[in-house]
């Protein structure tokens, strides 16, 4: 069963690598042995070869151009900035086109930019740009400068065998030594700091340890730089690569700074891991942790939408999806360290493309194998926090595949520097569509015009404030007071998570995010039948001693199809909805009340209808807001916003969220264009018990009861309702009555 | 090599038809014979078969369900509005699986349908909803009416032979002939409109003519109602199918209300044509007028966009594209009976579906042969007016397939009711996406909320309205004065359209849009090469003995990247544009002067960015503008707008139009996201000529001639430039430099 040739292969590989320091070349992300494996299977592996062949008609028409290492001068999108991102990554892959391919042109190549970057390096000062707080040399911040180093450390390890021993004197002496100085020892601070930027600070500098035979540098990465020189390096300490290990994920896997920055962070610790794993397999990196490193990749799949985008927690840019190169190089990896699950190779169909290592290939035999098998996102919690106790994110699905209606809500710790003010805020979707969006980052990466692709002055003073997410707002006021170091300390709290074959619940509080008031958020996710719809009741209470103005913002998105308690405010000028907090940026659209017991808001998007049914209370104030006030730069998209204001010591909003119908635009036939929904009523129960009916126009109706008391799985209930005696396990209970 | 069946049938269908009203059923758009044919070659058929097998499967499902005949109540995309239309394709359909299959259940459900209509028919009045000109007795308006009864026709037409005498009689007793006589007889004003909606009800009344054997009606339907009683019909009067056939094309076949109405009415004219054909083939009714039936098929495909969208002048809901149903009918009678164009298979192919007959069976056979060919959209000139002399659209495409780039100017006449006031507009796309785009119709189409489904009050004061296009408005006012009477009187006029390898030319005026104004707008597209995009000059010259205000409206759509001299007017309070003719839409988001030579809009949309670089002139106002004001009903998208304003007794615009570059949200790797034009500069020539210098970031320099006096394709040229002598032929000239 066993291939002569595989088994030797790997006994050497095993061998080799517990010597450190004895290695050949490749060490880092290839191996020697595993480079002669490749070259034997890859051509029974057609995805590893798309991928192989596709890099190499990129690369073949670089080569025969003229390189150009310019004295580095732009902004990120610039041209020197660009020229030098895009170096570093045909460098790394015209070495891994010479170790699989043998062709001598893609080593010549590579050390000749080496060479040159050899010889302009010592000539650098700090970048001209001055607009970060850790400027790099090549580029404007250091950041870029570590992402540059990772991937040079690969090409030079590449190309090693191909080296005059001169050569590789000059480029160690006068490039990675000096550039791996320059990241570590003379910025400790970015080096040390537990942040994206430390893990791909602390990979790079640790890749070219390995590469460079560099115990010292090593241990910086895996432990930390010291800040006081003399003191030995600590086993664990308060930095480098296993404190990020430790810190910046929970036990599920969560990454604090969220989806996006996850997946920008997942590269480092991926390539650095396999890196040790090839070079110190003793330490079992992949297994640190109870297996840190795949978990995490787990959680981030779960952290996306059914047309593989992430959900865009915090800062993110909307559109980033799991086809990126860095999950290329996570689903490669777990699939080859883990359990080796089907489901992954069918999104390694998605991202058509494989890592050009030995996880890679495995990854593409499997697939030609046949393996692959659906992928399914479930209903899940995940846990922040490096211990588990920060809150965390609870996610509700129902239905299936691509159809799949997905809610989310966030009750974590802040992330960060890249964290929003956003408790108890949730994101919807029906399918890939978004039905209630979290506006993202106020970014265009990489656009020259916009601030070289830098964050906006918007992204701060409204996508990071509260009013710009799907929650409730205090006073007009972020949470925290828009505080970065309060909200640091404190989290929301899960109080249960109930799923039933009918049903779905979740009930996350707050008690922080406002001194004085407890927030708590119930989303009830009844699933549809033949007859109906899914359904999402979703409750949100606020509590305290002193009145405040509370705001439920609903961020929809579309044409409102039906707001007839709501009127028009913008005829001759429209004024802005508030003075700071964010309101700054919305103008107001409309304004009303109604006198009905219920209102419905529906909207179109695409063509598909949605609708918000409303408890009304007296005095509750609609309001239509719009994006778009105090924005000098024409940064911000012309959103829209659903704001339900109500005023008092409590305040309790129940809303019924229900997407139904379509259009469609070539027949031009419609159906069920309205709510389908005719009421929904807060019931009277028992002391200890609230709920809600809600009624169908097909006369169908749903009871929802909940005890407020008793909310542990086991608890067990019995009310009496309409002369009706109901009994139930968990929390909450949902009954369907015709 | 020819099938013996096949003649044998061709020949009784030639024969029997020549024999009108001695005919079998069915004989509107099924024949006997043909039916046949079908039966023996359809399974050869593959498109065919999955057509009928859809159809089966859906009406499979609803013959077993009861039926509904409800009365008349709803407005449209109400309960009883959509039944009645639904029942009319359930009735047709039903009958045509009757036929094809044999299966009697169909011809029952069917009959049980025909005999309820028969039976409420006479029991009704004028429908309820008092809303249209023309109010129905199933419908809210007549014109759903003739729809209902073209597809009834065709349904008793499917199971004749199915039905007793008594049956027969009593369906045309209480139903057809009251019906027909109420679409004609009853309303003459209606039935003798030169519009669609005399299209449908010609229609209806002449294919319900031939089911019933009744000349009088089928003459009714094809010369029109005589208003006086007691006069003959004339052989070619002032109304009825004939003078539709005259008066609503042009002799390229354009449909004078616009694409969106043409696919609309497309649908009476080919089935009652394919009917009048299968029962009086001797008045070869698809060679009438040098064809005509079958040149406006084959002009509305060249009037969409490559995602098969039609192009939105006028009333036009946007998103309807060339697989609707009319122009499955219309291609694959244009393949039938015209020269069997493979291209047109490739169209069959995107529309998934075929006519359930014998056209439809050809096109199926033929694309199972494998013969379809790729469809080109190409640059053309297309006139409008019966006779072709009222102006018309000039379509000016560059690139290849689905990236193809398109830009079309209108200068037709006014287009009936549903015509707008947009004089030398234009439309621009790349690929599927719009660059300037047209707002389209203010209207959705069976949404219950929003009015029924019918147009909207701003339909009115913002879509028909000059500012609402990419043209230019004087003085704030609309073409006309908003006046359709006036407008229609009116068109504008080509002055030359010229291609050439390196460019094309387009060139159109107005004199009459606006008293004692003369506009010209000149379209340069200029090809792309390796070393640069492809570019379009846009001269726009308005010139009075008056000072006017001149603003050229560009609607673009998407995110501005750059637009430094234009400052944002919109922080505490948003004031509105204008007062009426649409402004009082508009906010006025920015406003701004610029003191260079030149300015740049840059914009973001999708992944694409795309910039205007103007000249500048002392005086210009640029205007950002945003849609949304008084619109109480939210019934508007949230669109911007950018104005160039100008004051004086003329104005010339002079822009230059380009897509460049683009960015991935994956990779987020941008490219080009600033215009790659340096400068437009305009010349100073000898008298007689002017031109244009666009000079690149790269160096490379177009200088763009045209003669002011002589535009003829043959006029020859020869002026001095810079010592440089150019000759040319034709009016525009366009020099490369490096």
């Amino acid at each position: 069963m066993w291939n002569k040739g595989l088994i030797i292969g790997w006994i050497w590989s095993c061998c080799l690598a517990t010597v450190a320091f004895g290695q050949q070349h490749p060490t880092l992300t290839l191996t020697k042995e595993g480079v002669q494996d490749i070259r034997k299977q890859m051509p029974q592996a057609p995805l590893f070869m798309e991928t192989l062949e596709q890099m190499q008609q990129k690369i073949d028409k670089v080569v025969r151009e003229e390189i150009a290492v310019p004295v580095p001068k732009d902004p990120a999108g610039g041209y020197t900035h660009e020229k030098h991102k895009e170096n570093s990554r045909l460098m790394y892959q015209a070495s891994v086109l010479y170790q699989l391919t043998g062709e001598q042109k893609y080593a010549g190549f590579v050390t000749e930019l080496l060479e040159a970057y050899a010889e302009m390096y010592p000539t650098l000062l700090e970048h001209p740009i001055k607009k970060s707080y850790a400027p790099g040399k090549l580029f404007w911040q250091l950041l870029n400068e570590s992402v540059w180093l990772v991937y040079v450390a690969q090409a030079y390890d590449g190309v090693y065998d191909y080296l005059t021993e001169k050569q590789r004197e000059r480029i160690t002496t006068d490039l990675l030594k000096p550039f791996a100085h320059f990241l570590s020892a003379e910025n400790p601070e970015v080096f040390n700091r537990i942040h994206n930027h430390g893990v791909w600070a602390v990979a790079a500098v640790g890749m070219t340890g390995y590469v460079l035979e560099d115990q010292a540098l090593v241990n910086k990465a895996l432990y930390g730089m010291e800040l006081t020189a003399g003191i030995a390096h600590k086993e664990k300490g308060e930095a480098g690569f296993y404190t990020h290990l430790d810190a910046l994920f929970s036990p599920d896997g969560y990454y604090t700074e969220g989806p996006y920055y996850h997946r920008y962070a997942l590269t480092p610790f991926m390539l650095f891991a396999l890196a040790i794993e090839n070079n110190e397999p003793k330490r079992q990196i992949f297994k640190y942790r109870d297996g840190i490193l795949l978990k995490t990749v787990e959680t981030l799949l779960q952290l996306t939408n059914v047309d593989g985008t992430f959900f865009p927690f915090n800062d993110a840019i909307k559109g980033m999806d799991y086809t990126t190169s860095s999950l290329v190089a996570g689903v490669d990896l777990l699939y080859a360290y883990g359990k080796k699950d089907p489901a992954l190779l069918s999104i390694v169909e998605e991202q058509n493309t494989v890592l050009l290592n030995q996880a890679g290939l495995n990854v593409a035999l499997a697939l030609a194998d046949g393996k692959q098998q659906p992928f399914n996102r479930t209903s899940l919690v995940i846990t922040d926090g490096s211990s588990g106790d920060e809150g965390g994110i609870g996610i509700l699905r129902t239905g299936k595949g691509k159809e799949q209606w997905t809610t989310s809500m966030k009750y974590t710790s802040h992330g960060l520097s890249h964290g929003h003010f956003d408790k108890l805020s949730l994101l919807m979707y029906e399918g890939a569509q978004e039905i209630l969006q979290d506006y993202g980052a106020v970014r265009y990466v990489n656009v020259k015009q916009k601030e070289g692709g830098r964050y906006l002055p918007e992204n701060k003073t409204w996508a990071h404030q509260t009013i710009a997410h799907n929650t409730l707002i205090v006073d007009e006021t972020s949470h925290y007071d828009g505080d970065k170091r309060k909200s640091s300390k404190h989290h929301g709290v899960l109080v249960y998570a109930q799923q039933e074959k009918e049903f779905q619940a979740l009930y996350a509080m707050d008690t922080t995010a406002y001194s004085g008031v407890r927030m708590g958020r119930k989303l009830v996710m009844i699933e549809g039948t033949s007859d109906r719809e899914a359904v999402m009741l979703d409750v949100f209470s606020a509590e305290s001693e002193e009145v405040h103005q509370y705001d439920l913002a609903y961020h929809y998105q579309g044409q409102v199809m039906n707001a007839d308690f709501i009127e028009s405010t913008a005829n001759q000028q429209m004024q802005v909805l508030g003075q700071s907090n964010g309101y700054q940026h919305l103008w107001k659209e409309g304004e009303g009340i109604s006198q009905e017991s219920n209102t419905t808001f529906t909207w179109l998007k695409g063509n598909r209808f949605y609708s918000i049914a409303s408890i009304n209370e007296t005095g509750t104030r609609y309001l239509l807001g719009r994006l778009g006030a105090n924005d000098p730069k024409f940064n911000l998209r012309r959103d829209p916003v659903l704001i339900q204001r109500r005023t008092g010591k409590h305040a309790r909003f129940i809303n019924v969220i229900i997407p139904h119908g379509g259009r469609n635009q070539v027949t031009e036939l419609t159906n069920r264009t309205e709510t389908p929904i005719a009421e929904v009523k807060e019931l009277t129960l028992m002391k200890g018990y609230e709920g809600v009916t809600i009624t169908w126009k097909n006369g169908e109706e749903l009871q929802v009861f909940w005890s407020t008391e008793k909310t542990m799985t086991k608890d067990k209930h019995q009310i009496e309702y309409k002369g009706y005696k109901y009994q139930w396990e968990g929390p909450v209970y949902v009954s369907a009555m015709k």
